[in-house]
């Protein structure tokens, strides 16, 4: 076989064969292919596409490039869940805690993040003390113990859709949603999960931009997910504005906190609880939405969901004052309000911009390895949809940067007020099962 | 400017700017632009194609990337030729001393052959003591002198142009007609030409198999000689078997000789008169097709046009001799008749086969470097529309091997005998100008 034949196959728009699929990753692992060859074989699937069959198939070749993780130590069915990624998305946080609460198994394997703000891990580093390089022995009977853990991703997952990213990500092939779609589910059967929920994010501050891409991408994961016996469920949920109050690290625990009191804000919340349905639905403790959505919602009004979140920042060595007492959380020196020039009604506020100012401000990283300030960060006080007074603050900014006028014109032009109500989009377009 | 921008950029099917293209050619030159990002692009440019405008523009970025030589010690319009492959095509051979007839300088830099038999270069060196690597004041003072000089293509010439050819060659982006066009348009100017006659080969024997794409490609080369300033004619010449009888290297000069006493093939004495015509006409030397045409009959007819080959040959180093003599030239120790076993007609012959045969023969190269011999090579006793009886000899292998079982059964197959008669292909399809 060459690789030669299988670029020319997939350029002319044949369907390549697992034997070819397997011999291409296998190739760029071990170097027999080189990178220009790869790249072109990228191009040539950006614009003739992958089958299901394919698509499928270089998943398994991706996550057969690494290591698995073998959860069958753990007791129960194990159900994980992904973001595709937006501005103040903290669901991570919420769903851990509630999906245990319901005797579901949720070993949560997560990264850092790269972009606006940081990734679970990193928000949930704002916490004193919270650990993440846990051993394997101590994950594991803390998953069988207390039905939860979260580890930081190893670097030995799914090398060889690393190597194809950072080729896709200099070659403009990452918009492609075959790739994109084996890349996330890649990683996500190699961490061992048996079922998957995913939240696949759309609008203005999400990678995918237009609703037609985001149900495709949707479509052809759920279809990954069948064709490797991983039970998938994906939500399609907006991102035209950022999720809740929060944006940050601190300040985003701080709202998951107020999310599972019971004092969240209503998006944040509802798309939190409708994802932790379908995940303890996946993990067999439930049959219907319904049933699965008023345990949670009734979990959370008796005060056990917090104190699940509590045991899980305990056993991960942080510090449990911080339920209490958010102010032990870090802050930041300067707390810069934006006033509104205008009188009227939020139009709309451009989320991927309030996650640039974000990064502006400390929150995020530009390059990997960038130190991350926990406390750094933006409070939207008014959202789509919301009356404002002229003079009156629309959000503040969190930094301990002295410097904040780039980041306060780009937070301040990320909102767009006019003069009728609008009414702010459903929070979830669409289920995809 | 980045690369991964001019990538973009075209993915998304926009026309890339001069400085785009500049950009790239000049970041592959000096490595700073990875293979990787230039495969990418070249398969972006496969599915997108390239506009007359970006195609001129990629061809003088390949033509600035290496040296141009300047012919203008030369007195005259110099004309250049190009033919873009077939069997048994040796009208290269006819053309320099046709044209040199009628006092047009024919300052002729050819290449050496890579496939199923030699180059000019390699042709012509069939003849003892026949020099290519003459020095550049020799070369100009020839031109100049009789008229006409023929030299090997320095490494100098293009090198951006091999960079991408070879890139392309391991990455399946070699069939786009802009990539070809470009390709082959930037030797030629780099070579120093004034105008050009463009020979497209289509058929079983050709790179380009249909009729569609041989005409895209011929207008493609038309139109980037009309935008950089060079008048460009491109004749689309039939493939569909080889041309004249010979196929090899010594044999092939032998035919020339023939054509030029006035004895050649109807095919290839067609087509080479046509080439040579152009050629005139380009250089100024006639303003008529039909006035060319008649003047370099009469040339032939004259005794003329066999007597400037004689001076090539002399003027080269080589043993003018072979004119008169042609079995001075190379003789193979075996000649091996393949007679058919049917009666009928020629229905086809497979050029490209025949190509194989005699490169099985020992008449070709495989690979860069490879040792060619002379005097292997092959003669078609008979051609597509000619009667042929039970026994009789199709064609004749010549070859200095002991074995030829191999070459022997691909000559015999590319032969198709059938009842009816078949009228063969005009020898010319189209003239594009």
């Amino acid at each position: 076989m060459r690789a030669y034949d299988v670029i020319l196959r997939k350029r002319n728009g044949f369907e390549l064969s697992e034997e070819e699929i397997n011999f291409f990753i296998n190739g760029i692992m071990d170097n027999s292919i080189p990178d220009y060859q790869a790249s072109a074989l990228l191009m040539a699937i950006y614009f003739k596409g992958l089958s299901k069959k394919e698509t499928a198939q270089l998943t398994m070749a991706m996550v057969n490039s690494g290591e698995v993780l073998d959860l069958s130590s753990i007791n129960g069915l194990k159900v994980d869940k992904h973001s595709t990624g937006g501005v103040g998305d903290k669901i991570s946080l919420i769903v851990i805690p509630l999906v245990a609460s319901a005797g579901i198994p949720v070993a949560k394997i997560s990264g850092r993040g790269l972009g606006h703000t940081g990734g679970t891990i990193d928000k949930l580093e704002s916490i004193s003390g919270f650990r993440t390089d846990l051993s394997t022995e101590t994950f594991f009977n803390n998953v069988n113990k207390y039905k939860m853990a979260i580890a930081g991703q190893t670097d030995n997952i799914t090398p060889a859709d690393k190597k194809l990213y950072s080729l896709r990500d200099v070659t403009a092939t990452v918009d492609s949603i075959p790739l994109i779609a084996s890349s996330i589910m890649s990683k996500k059967i190699a961490s061992g999960a048996d079922s998957i929920v995913l939240d696949v994010k759309v609008g203005s501050g999400a990678f995918m931009k237009n609703m037609t891409e985001a149900i495709e991408l949707a479509e052809t994961m759920v279809d990954i997910g069948r064709a490797l016996n991983k039970k998938t469920i994906a939500i399609v949920s907006d991102m035209n504005q950022p999720l809740g109050h929060e944006v940050g690290n601190a300040n985003e625990v701080k709202e998951a906190i107020d999310v599972l009191k019971g004092n969240g804000a209503e998006d944040e919340t509802y798309v939190a609880l409708t994802i932790a349905s379908y995940m303890t639905i996946l993990g067999g403790a439930f049959n219907t939405f319904e049933k699965a959505y008023s345990y949670l919602e009734e979990v959370i009004k008796s005060g056990e969901a917090v104190e699940y979140f509590r045991r899980l920042v305990s056993i991960q060595g942080g510090d449990p004052n911080i339920i209490d007492n958010p102010d032990l959380l870090p802050q930041a020196k300067n707390h810069i309000e934006i006033k509104s020039e205008e009188e009227g009604y939020v139009y709309s506020i451009n989320a991927e911009n309030i996650g640039v100012a974000a990064m502006l401000l400390g929150a995020g990283r530009r390059k990997k390895n960038d130190p991350i300030d926990h406390a750094a960060g933006i409070t939207l006080i008014k959202k789509v949809g919301q009356k404002v007074a002229k003079g009156e603050t629309i959000c503040i900014l969190h930094t301990n940067m002295s410097k904040w006028d780039e980041a306060y014109k780009v937070a301040k032009s990320s909102f767009e007020i006019g003069e009728a109500k609008k009414t702010s989009s459903p929070y979830i377009h669409k289920i995809i099962q």
